[in-house]
């Protein structure tokens, strides 16, 4: 068997299509633990843009008990027990709904979690421009990102990711 | 943050929605390349029972160049890529399809990766039993049965799971 290296070469092996959802979660796991971890007792909102089937939602809510996470999306399309409450809810285009949240949470955001990628490139690239531009506004100081989407954020650096994370697609960023 | 222990009693921590999904993967994957190093070199073909999008097929034949993966479901809804050819499609209701295949596979099947459960717990325990009854005249001597539904196959005996595996609904069986 083999295992997967992300230091192999190009046309080493391909992780098959169970692998690619695997470490995918894996790394939304690792890293969504490693970051509720570094935002302990540090007071703001979370947010999730993108709610999908809710399934980071949940495993947020239950290990941040008291904190606000609301939810960015255009739509609700979640296992019914992971829908947000109307107030955490943030429903609309991204590209209309992240510069509005400027207001309300300019500058509070202590955890975002951005999963909004889709399987077309030109698209991931539009999202990817839409979230760059909006989050530095919206980020408290030394706040994580977690980010399926590689993003230029102005005012944070990229992390490494953790060492297990086998994810072909993931990305991490600490504003300053 | 809490790591889930299957040894934790009732009331005790309880996997989130992300968890569920990554332990069950996770225990497909180990499961599966096991069982494909305990078929090593042993002749006769694999089933694959529910396609789904086609992640555990893809996994497979990736790892099985050259053997027969033969695919029961009633119908398509996979990636496109991961398409069986129509040869190796066996489609309809496996209340027909399983019995039905005695003749051609009668005592062969050296591995079946069964994934066919659904939320409702009723329809499961139809389908856990057309799979019971059927799968016995199929399976190869020491053929390996993997499955997302416990099953009481007449000729084979239950095996543990791998010590690592913390999907709260997998299954391994062995045949006589």
């Amino acid at each position: 068997m083999h295992e997967f290296d992300e230091n192999t070469t190009k046309g080493a092996y391909e992780p098959t299509r169970l692998e690619r959802l695997l470490f995918r979660l894996e790394a939304q796991h690792r890293c969504l633990n490693w970051a509720m971890g570094e935002i302990a007792g540090r007071p703001g909102p979370v947010f999730e843009l993108g709610l999908g089937h809710g399934r980071t939602y949940d495993h947020m809510r239950r290990h941040l008990p008291g904190r606000d996470i609301f939810v960015f999306d255009r739509e609700i399309d979640c296992f019914p027990d992971c829908t947000p409450d109307a107030e955490h809810l943030i429903l609309g285009k991204l590209s209309d709904t992240l510069p509005e949240a400027r207001r309300r949470f300019g500058g509070k955001a202590v955890l975002v979690n951005s999963d909004v990628g889709t399987y077309d490139e030109a698209i991931n690239a539009e999202i990817a421009e839409v979230v760059s531009g909006a989050l530095p506004a919206l980020l408290a100081p030394g706040a994580i990102v977690l980010s399926d989407l590689p993003l230029t954020l102005s005012n944070a650096k990229a992390l490494p990711l953790p060492h297990e994370v086998r994810s072909e697609r993931y990305f991490i960023y600490r504003s300053l």
